[in-house]
């Protein structure tokens, strides 16, 4: 992806690189100096290229992964000591919260966002990386990664990605997980529900990669999205009725649209749907 | 059963054969020319089974399961066909809502069936077939069964199903399998939760079957069927408070009735419940 | 821990035992004679304990294990007679409701302690002994223990304890359990979610014990407590944007505590932080 790429733009300095292949966006997390720990710059250009992308159906898939064989260790370090001295300046917390809320703002959009959002899990998957983690469609893990939730270990709360994580692998995982802020490995992961494939090398974790992006490529465009949706608001307490006639309409839609005429005419005509190549 | 039996009465067509055997009442799906396609007859058949036997005690379990070695292979092409048809003609997508609506209904009524539900899974369990095991109490796979939801792979969307898929295997998992299209075999059906046991082949499917009849009939028939509800309401947002205090007026309830005092009395005298054998 | 311990006075009688380690507090389940079978009176301490330590946060942990190398067996038959009696003294169901929801009280007690709950669950983990398992932060089973939810073939229902079960182990799992009064081991109860850990002897159970209580010491104490409350807000339905407003407010709160101080330090310094020997 060249620098003039207009999504370049977008970001507040280089604690991301962008890397387009096709409807295929990458997001290296790229701080490999602090094991690519999450600074406030790093949350503020994801959430300015997932903002920038939202209704750009063009992009189907954005991965995630970390420079320097790490996913993301956590909160920066540094990022903190700042935030200490503008607390001190103005005599109260609220640089402190405004911090943390920022980030859980960031997994939320994520966690929305209508693409399929993989994620590559290699080296330090801990705090807000292990939350991050926890809101991707597909989540890929090296054997060898290291997850962890060390918050209550340092006197702290794993606070904006609690929520992520009790949906991720439900209570009775992260109750445990949280307290004792337990470190463990991606075959565990595994056994969690945090991550859906485990890796043994680094090919075996291309490989799944590929024919994970295979899979999302055969999948229709605006299907996906919708049924992204549909699936976020099956996990809320929305009453069933109104959900049901909702899908239903939507379902109407989507069989008399190009992609539901094109989609039943390649599975009659037993060949790969137009979009499989894009 | 013979074809006087009375269920037989509100079948809409032959497109599924019901099968009693004292307290079981089987449901075969019966389209093995197309791998058991969900049409609408059969739908409606299902809906109008589960109807008529709601309040009749005597029926303690449903088993569904396949003719011809599958389950069923999702929703039915001839008869979207004939849907397209309408839809033209009254020039409305109001056919293709209703369509898809009535299957979600009918996976809601068998989901809260007082009956405990089995499902055997073998070959084709795809789509609204998926759906369907979804809502089952216990399901039995073959290893060499096919699940997976294609829809986002047609240009559609898993609609009346998702809400199911993602109370069967949480959103985690529901994410990745709808978003990818994913087919997955018997074993990995059993560790993304939605069979309970996986058969190794035809004999040990059967065993697994019988073994879990014997376990149901062990079960009381009311208390069971309270049981089922009590659950139902537990995985909702229902405040706890006023479900606990309703459980323990059933639970008080139960243990005075004839079935809570033979159950005592039959543990007591280390002899199966009087029920066990209906 | 000396008779004297200011906490046995809270005791109904010796249906329980307490033993003092430092931060850990032990309750020992002490009706070998009946499998440790829930008595009214054990209920009853156990709620009395619990609401005697709920604002000592010098207590950190309790661990919650059966004498005679059972855990409990469920109800208690002899309270049951003794229930018979005052039900049929005044012509009312209401001993019975009160019995049971009194239980279901002391469930949703432990399930909400302040504390990191942990279970050591060895031999019959039947019933309301089950749920009480459910409620842990950390269950550690041995392989050969025996769990399962016995109620259906009793003519009665898991009343109390459905909401827990299901909160632990998803509604997929839990509809079988219940509704087959299945029986299963150690290694069952991991595949389901019951429990995180399985030993595969004594020596190993101790073990994995004292590494859980190493783990639980070094997180911080106040931190643990609102990282416990923060995950259960969670799992409720709570409107997701104030509860990262609240938990960002939490969290700022944690930075500038002596506790968030110290860990910081600590990890600085590369040294265990001070809570870690109590």
């Amino acid at each position: 992806m060249t620098d003039s790429h207009p999504l370049n733009a977008v970001l507040v300095d280089d604690s991301i690189k962008l890397e387009q292949q096709g409807s295929i966006l990458k997001i290296w997390l790229n701080r490999p100096e602090s094991r690519n720990a999450m600074s406030l710059n790093m949350v503020k250009s994801i959430m300015s290229v997932f903002n920038a992308i939202a209704e750009d159906t063009s992009i189907r898939a954005v991965v995630f992964r970390g420079h320097g064989n790490h996913f993301c260790a956590g909160g920066d370090i540094k990022d903190m000591a700042g935030i200490r001295a503008a607390a001190m300046n103005e005599g109260s917390n609220k640089p402190y919260i405004d911090f943390n809320r920022t980030f859980g703002a960031m997994i939320e959009l994520v966690d929305q966002a209508p693409q399929t959002v993989v994620a590559i899990l290699e080296g330090a998957v801990l705090g807000g990386g292990f939350g991050l983690a926890c809101v991707s469609d597909v989540a890929i893990a090296h054997q060898n990664a290291q997850f962890g939730l060390p918050e209550t270990g340092l006197g702290i709360l794993p606070a904006q990605i609690a929520p992520f994580v009790v949906k991720r692998v439900g209570l009775t995982q992260a109750r445990r997980l949280a307290l004792l802020g337990a470190r463990f490995d991606g075959e565990k992961a595994l056994q969690f529900g945090v991550v859906h494939e485990v890796a043994h090398d680094e090919s075996e974790l291309e490989q799944l990669l590929e024919s994970t992006l295979e899979q999302i490529k055969r999948a229709a465009p605006l299907a996906s999205r919708a049924t992204k949706a549909l699936l976020h608001r099956a996990s809320t307490q929305e009453a069933l009725g109104g959900l049901l006639d909702d899908a239903a309409a939507q379902f109407a839609d989507a069989v008399n649209s190009p992609e539901g005429m094109e989609g039943t005419m390649a599975f009659i005509q037993k060949r790969k749907p137009t979009w499989a190549d894009e």
